[in-house]
C-alpha cells in the first residue's frame, strides 16, 4: 500500500520535471551557463566514481573501480556518445582533479609515520636507485632495438619516461586496503618520493642535453641539490612547525574552521614549494603530511559531554566513571585525516576518472603500436621488478608491483618530449599505452598480493 | 635553554627557504605553472580570511572581516602593489567562490526548516512583494529624477536592480550569530528566495523589453510559470526523495564517503536545476538544503562504542547503562551539516574574499558619483525598511535590514544591464557603490540589532 502511494508521486514528480527542461529559459550569461555544467558535471562524476567503487563488494580496489568508470565515460564516443568529451577538455575539472591529487598525497603523508619511513629509509634509497637505473638503460636500449632509426635522444626520453613512479595510483590501492602502514607500502612510498626526486633530475637534464646539445656538471649539481635541500628543508622545517600548530591546536577552542584551514593551507604551501624546486608539487604535499601527521585535535571539548555523563551517572563508582572517561577520550581524540577526508571525498574521485578519461582505446586498434607497446610495457614491469630485488626482507613482489604504475608523471614525461620534437606521434602512442597498461593492471595485482599475504 | 635552542633551528630552517627561491628551475610546462599558483593562492586567500575572522572576537560576524580583507586586497593596487591583481580574474578561483555561495546556501537550507519556513510563508511574500514593487518603483523615478536625460529603460535597469536580495550575507551574519532559526531568520531568508524568483522575472521581462521594444503576456506567465513550479516541484519531490536517502542512509555501514557524495551531489544538481530554469543557482542549493535537513547521519555504528562502555561498566545499574547510551547516541547522532561543514570552510570564505576583492575604491574618489551614490543607496535601504512593516509580530528592523544587502545578484544585474547597453558607465559605478554600502553596512546593522534583540 505504502509503496503504491510512493508509485504515484514518483510519476507525478518525474513528468514535471521532465517538463521544465524541455522550455527555454532567461539565463545569467555565458559565464553562469559554463559555471552551472561544471556544478552538474561535478555531481555527475561524484555519484559514477561512487557507483563504480561498489568494485569493493567484489574485493578489488576501489581506484580500480574509478578509473576503469573513467576509461568507459571517456571512450563512449567511439559508440557514437560524445557527452563525456567536454570533461575531457575542462579546465576547471582538471584543476580539481589536480587538486585532488594533492589533497590524496597529503592524506596519505598523514597516515604514514615519520619515523617508520626512516627505519626504511635505506632500503627506500636502494629500491628507488635501481628503479631509475634498470629502466632508465633497459627504456634506452630496448628502444633503439625495437624502434630503430630516431634520433639518440628520443631514447634517451622514453628511458627518462620508464623511470617515473606514479605514487598516487600505488597510495590509493594501499590506502583502500588499509595497508599504508606496512613496511612495503613505506618502502614504496619512499621509493617512489626520492623516485620522483631522481625522475625530475633526469628529466631536467635530459631537457638540457636536448635543448643545448650539452650540459654541464654544474647545472646538473645545482638542480640536485635544490631537490635535495627541498625535502631535508621541508621536513625539517616542518615538523618544527608542526610541534607549534600541535601546540596551537590543543588551544583553539574556537571550533575546527580554524584547524582545517591551517592544515589545508600547510598542504597547498608545501605543494606549491614544491613546484618551485622543479618538484612535482603532490611531493610537496606528502611531505606535509608525513609533518603534521601527529597533529591530533578534539571534536568536541570534554567538559561538554562529561558534565553530561556526570549528570546522568548517580550510584557510579569513582573507578567506572574513570572507565567511561577513558572510552569518550579515546572517541573524541581525532587524527586530523578526519577533518580532511569530506574534502578528500570530494576532489580525489575526480582525479581517478579524469586520469581514466584520457584514455584513448582507439590507440590499441593499430598493431604495429600495440606490438611495441605491450613490448615496452613489459620492460616497464621487469625493470621496475628488478628494484624489488633490493628491497630487504619483504615481499619483494609487492614492492616492486607497487612501483609500476608510471600514471601522470609518465605522461607528464611524454608531453615534454613531444612539445621538445625528440618524440614521435608514435613513441608517444606507445608511451600511452605504457602509461594505460602500468596504471590500470598494478591495482589488481597489487590487491591480489596484497591479499595473498594476508592469507598466509 | 629550550627556546634558545629553537631559534637556532628557526634561524637555520629560514635561511634555507630564503634559499631556494632565489634559484631558478626546470618546471612541468606552463600549465602546471598555472595550478601550482593556484594552489598558493587558495592557501593565502584561506589564512587571511581565518585572520580576518578574528573580528568575531570584538562581536562583528566573521563574514564582515572576510569582507573588509577582501577590499583590503583588491585595493591594495592603489599604494603601488599589484599582488592581488590576478586573483580577480582568476577563473578557477572565481568558480571556487560560486560553488562556495552555493554550498553556503545548502547549509543555510540544511539547518532551516521546512515547517518553520512555511508558519512564516505568508508573511515572507508579502515583505518579498513589497521589498520588489517598492524599490522598483522608487528606483525607476529617483533615477529619473537624479540622473534625468537617460532613455527610459536605463531606469527600469536601476528600478529592477534595486529588488535583488543578496541571501548569501544576510544569511552568513544570521549564521554566524547562531540565529538561522529565528523567526525573523526564516521571514529573511523565506522572503529573499520569493524576491530572486520575482527579480528573476523582472530581469527576464525588462531584458524582454529592452531587446524587442515590446514584450507579450504569454512570455512574462510562461517564465513565471516555469519559477514557480521548479520551487513547487523540486521541494516536493525533493522531500520524497529526501525520505528514501534518510532510510538509505540509516541502512548504509560503509562509512560516510557514500552519503557525503549523495548529499554533495544532491546540492549541485538542484543548483544547475535552477540555473536550467533560469533562476540562480543558489536557489536550487537552497531548496535541496531544505530538503535534506531531515536526514541524520551516525559517525559511528552503535556497536562499537556500546561494547566498550558495556565492557567497562561492571557494577552499574541497568538504569544508568541506559541513561548512558542516550547521552552516547545523542552524541552520536550527527546532522548532515556537520559532514558538509569542511568543504564549506574551503569554499565559503573565498566567496566572501572574492566579493570584497571586486569592489574599486576609486570610484569613492568623484564627487558627483559618490553624491548619486548615496542618493541611490538610501533609496536601496528605505524601499527594503519599508517591506519590513509587512514582516508582522516580528521585530521589523531586523528583517528590513536583513533585506538590504544586493549582493552578487545586484551585480549581475547591472552587469547584464551594461552588456545590453542600457546602463551607462556612470549608472553602473552609482550601482556598484551601491552594492558595496548595502553589502558591507549590512552586516554591523544587523549584528547590533540582534545583539540587542537578545539583551531585551
Amino acid at each position: 500500500m505504502k509503496r503504491r502511494y510512493l508509485h504515484s508521486y514518483w510519476l507525478y514528480a518525474c513528468l514535471l520535471f521532465l517538463l521544465l527542461p524541455a522550455l527555454t529559459y532567461a539565463s545569467g550569461g555565458e559565464a553562469a551557463e559554463k559555471v552551472a555544467n561544471v556544478f552538474l558535471w561535478i555531481a555527475v562524476l561524484l555519484l559514477l566514481a561512487k557507483l563504480s567503487s561498489l568494485i569493493e563488494k567484489v574485493g578489488q580496489p576501489a581506484v580500480l573501480g574509478e578509473l576503469v568508470m573513467g576509461v568507459i565515460l571517456g571512450n563512449l564516443v567511439l559508440i557514437g556518445l560524445p557527452t563525456f568529451e567536454p570533461v575531457k577538455h575542462n579546465e576547471i575539472i582538471g584543476f580539481l582533479a589536480e587538486l585532488g591529487v594533492v589533497l590524496l598525497l597529503f592524506q596519505i603523508g598523514l597516515e604514514s609515520k615519520l619515523e617508520e619511513m626512516q627505519k626504511v629509509g635505506v632500503r627506500a634509497f636502494m629500491v628507488a636507485t635501481v628503479g631509475v637505473i634498470t629502466p632508465f638503460i633497459l627504456g634506452y636500449f630496448v628502444g633503439m632495438w625495437l624502434i630503430p632509426g630516431l634520433e639518440s635522444h628520443s631514447y634517451l626520453f622514453l628511458g627518462a619516461t620508464l623511470t617515473a613512479t606514479s605514487v598516487g595510483i600505488t597510495g590509493r590501492v594501499f590506502r583502500d586496503l588499509g595497508k599504508i602502514q606496512t613496511r612495503e607500502a613505506q618502502i614504496v612510498l619512499g621509493a617512489a618520493v626520492i623516485d620522483d626526486v631522481m625522475g625530475l633530475i633526469i628529466l631536467a637534464v635530459v631537457t638540457a642535453i636536448v635543448a643545448t646539445g650539452a650540459v654541464s656538471i654544474g647545472k646538473i649539481s645545482l638542480i640536485t641539490l635544490e631537490a635535495i635541500l627541498f625535502l631535508i628543508g621541508a621536513i625539517f622545517f616542518g615538523r618544527l612547525l608542526a610541534a607549534w600548530i600541535g601546540q596551537a591546536f590543543s588551544q583553539i577552542h574556537t571550533g575546527v574552521g580554524m584547524k582545517f584551514t591551517i592544515a589545508i593551507s600547510f598542504c597547498l604551501i608545501f605543494a606549491y614549494l614544491a613546484h618551485l624546486v622543479g618538484l612535482a608539487p603532490i611531493v610537496g604535499a606528502f611531505a606535509a603530511g608525513l609533518m603534521l601527521e601527529p597533529v591530533y585535535f578534539k571534536r568536541f571539548e570534554e567538559p561538554e559531554i562529561n558534565n553530561e555523563i556526570q549528570a546522568v551517572l548517580t550510584n557510579v563508582s569513582e573507578e567506572n566513571k574513570k572507565k567511561i572517561e577513558t572510552v569518550l577520550e579515546h572517541h573524541n581524540n581525532h587524527h586530523l585525516d578526519e577533518l580532511i577526508a569530506p574534502l578528500g571525498h570530494f576532489l580525489v574521485p575526480l582525479f581517478f576518472i579524469v586520469i581514466g578519461l584520457q584514455v584513448k582505446l582507439e590507440t590499441l586498434f593499430d598493431p604495429r603500436i600495440l606490438g611495441l607497446a605491450l613490448a615496452i610495457t613489459a620492460v616497464a614491469f621487469i625493470s621496475k621488478l628488478v628494484a624489488g630485488i633490493v628491497a630487504g626482507p619483504v615481499n619483494k613482489y609487492i614492492v616492486g608491483w607497487g612501483m609500476a604504475p608510471r600514471g601522470e608523471v609518465g605522461l607528464i614525461f611524454a608531453m615534454i618530449g613531444k612539445q621538445l620534437g625528440v618524440v614521435t606521434d608514435e613513441m608517444f602512442s606507445v608511451i600511452i599505452i605504457m602509461v594505460i597498461l602500468t596504471t590500470l593492471l598494478t591495482p589488481p595485482i597489487l590487491n591480489y598480493l596484497l591479499r595473498k599475504e594476508k592469507a598466509v
